[in-house]
């Protein structure tokens, strides 16, 4: 189904590079705007900036636009004129308004901000007062409000006169008080089912599901998901309806707040993509990469602390990946499922306590079993049976530290307001190490006598 | 705006334990689906038994128990007879009922299946002949199908002849021809908004987006996405229509493809959550950590191997928290952004070449710049710029592998049919440490004069 890409891309350059641009924007017609994305990634600036002409004057530029995985955006912008790209963006949707302005480079926001219409201008001056990644931020303000009087034959002639019919805002109509105050929800195609005289007021749902403008995407994207929304209103403190989020926006918050998960947790940054410039990739990893080195060290600090231990029974080195492999592993897991709980909003604080211990519980037993096979293995291969007991309680000491630390970093992080997962694995691993190594040395210090 | 569950629950136990039937099922009656689903499941067995009951009698039973999420279902299912399940299934639409089948204790499963009508269990059995997680198992058979020459009113009055006015399904209606051939799909904003008398034809969108049965979920959710689609038709080889998926159940894939691969990464079980009973989440996580046990003795043997050069030189024992740390995370960063890039549907096999190239050229140069710092923190602390040499070159080759095998092993793990997440951290931990100990001890070993 889904359109050859690489293969377009190669026609498309032909036709470009020959000067053949009516057929180049007959081409790239038949595409759907989804499918331009890809395409127009995979072109040089030049070529870009004669693409992006040919779409805006069929009016097919802005819609191409949004489709582009936003990591994208910036090499199409620096491809773009100020003005050409103002035009743009005057053209879209509130919601994608906001995005594109805060993808621009800094330097060029304001020049093509004061080239944009008053009326966009405005528009995003108040869109910017919501806090970033919010409702405020992703909703557009583009739907059709209907007085709980109206009959269904009223408000079908009303949509009608939108001429609205390839809006997704409309798959609901919100039925508001003379004060604008959400009083319900008119499913679209409820109102298609109902008898012409029907009244919105006996079709609506009341109480419906809404967010205010300041809650988080997050937030949002659970509620949709929860109550199988196609679209949530946003209400300011009056309960007036400022603007609707629909499900296809829900789906991109989705895969977003996905991917940032995993990438904190890896200690990555949103903008590393699979084909962002590796130079990019690097500016946005290392610092990350410097705080682990540090924490890396200072593991390799607590071992050297044990310097004179290590002198006498060297094959206590031996053993070092053991403990900081598995309880490395082991804080990873507790962490994981802690961490998608809360994203997916099964986690409340309300049982955070619950959650903590019934992490640290599977974790003894792991460590429980996984400690004694590596007590009796350590036992066989060096003939100690003191080095296979230092071994087994260390591991079973480890494991419980690395599923207490493990569920407790991101509840923390998440009360102290932070992403929970935000360099969260980086933390885990390091004081599951150092606690480890600490412990195993420190143990073995103690046996010496018995050790050696 | 979401109903407080704990206080929801309390109230319900009290009511259930003085024997307040009609009151619970009033408190029942007036929660939405979506929030009965973590009210029932705080509930003990009998309880569950009796909420179920109350539910059922309204008809309410099987739209509350679709909302659970799906790892609570068995504790729901053992609180119940087989025939009061089996009236509960029979009630649901078809990708629900594949779903709850599937979760039934497999001792219970026929005895449940051979109580449910003919019709369900024929479906049923054809719906299984898809493979699993496959498009033909996630769709609903519950459609609009028109005639092309029909016209807008003509199919408004078909849609309130079905009385389908709360099914998600109609936000879609699909024009075949007289083979049940997939011509187009008609909006039902645009019927909504269309003039009476114009025909389907006319008004649908052509060459709709469509996927196979067999198609995997998760290519069906990219394309969703991708098309910002409410929904998308299931079709067989002849292009005919066999059902639909709608957006509410593509969240639901998104969500649950997500959570299966950052369990994937970390050895985890789809089954394993965050209030699994503790002894299901130790079976589950045991054989990974068997496995990674496994592989840490591998790294220990290594190490092992080079026990001459640490009775000389014990320093280097430091340093390998240093390298298998940084290995380690270089490893994992490289391979989220493949894994994520892969699940998002942007990298595909043509360009697999392209990723790994940037992965590892973004690994070589921070590790040049850790390598770096480490060698002469290194020598600092021991006093041997040979020393610092040697963990110099170890980072800078170690980074370049673990970039190599972040970026290698999903890809492989894909072109071999697996999952491209599957104990993937394990692997590229592992086999980063393994490397990185075996050149950081090697080299030692080599240089050991300079060292000594």
């Amino acid at each position: 189904m889904a359109t050859n890409h690489q293969e377009t891309t190669r026609i498309l350059r032909r036709l470009l590079s020959s000067g053949m641009t009516v057929r180049a924007e007959r081409l790239l017609g038949r595409m759907r705007p989804a499918d331009r994305g890809p395409v127009l990634s995979a072109l040089t600036p030049p070529e870009i900036r004669t693409v992006v002409d040919l779409l805006f004057e069929g009016h097919r530029a802005a819609s191409t636009l949004i489709e582009l995985p936003p990591e994208l955006l910036p090499q199409v912008f620096d491809a773009l004129g100020d003005e050409r790209l103002a035009q743009i963006i005057s053209r879209l949707e509130l919601d994608d308004m906001v995005e594109f302005v805060e993808w621009l480079d800094p330097e060029r926001r304001d020049p093509i901000v004061s080239l944009l219409p008053e009326g966009a201008r405005e528009e995003l001056r108040k869109a910017e007062l919501y806090p970033p990644d919010s409702a405020g931020r992703v909703m557009t303000t583009r739907f059709v409000a209907l007085d709980k009087n109206m009959t269904a034959e009223e408000a079908i002639e009303r949509i009608r006169a939108t001429g609205a019919d390839d809006d997704e805002a409309i798959l609901y109509l919100y039925v508001i008080d003379d004060k604008s105050r959400l009083l319900g929800v008119v499913p679209l195609r409820r109102l298609v089912a109902a008898s012409p005289e029907r009244r919105c007021a006996e079709m609506m749902v009341t109480e419906p599901v809404s967010v205010p403008a300041t809650a988080d995407q997050e937030e949002v994207a659970q509620l949709v998901g929860r109550y199988n929304l196609l679209a949530i209103p946003v209400v300011d403190d009056e309960q007036r309806i400022l603007g609707v989020i629909t499900v296809d926006d829900v789906i991109e918050v989705i895969n977003e707040e996905a991917t940032e998960d995993m990438y904190l947790m890896a200690g990555l940054s949103d903008e590393d993509r699979v084909f962002s410039p590796a130079h990019h990739a690097i500016r946005k990893r290392l610092p990350w990469m410097l705080i682990n080195l540090g924490a890396t060290f200072l593991a390799a600090w607590v071992v050297g602390l044990f310097e004179r231990t290590l002198e006498q029974i060297v094959a206590l080195a031996f053993f070092m990946p053991v403990v900081a492999g598995m309880g490395g592993n082991g804080g990873i897991q507790s962490l994981t499922v802690i961490t998608r709980a809360i994203a997916l909003g099964e986690l409340e604080f309300s049982s955070a306590l619950r959650a903590i211990t019934k992490e640290v519980s599977v974790a003894v037993v792991i460590g429980l079993v996984t400690g004694a096979i590596s007590g009796v293995l350590a036992y066989l291969w060096q003939g100690s049976p003191y080095l296979g007991a230092v071994l087994f309680v260390t591991m079973m000491a480890t494991m419980a530290v690395a599923g207490v630390l493990g569920a407790a970093v991101p509840l923390t992080l998440k009360a102290l307001g932070q992403d929970p997962a935000v360099g969260s694995g980086v933390f885990v691993t390091t004081l599951t190490d150092i606690f480890g190594f600490a412990a195993f040395l420190g143990l073995g210090t103690m046996m010496l006598d018995r050790l050696t």
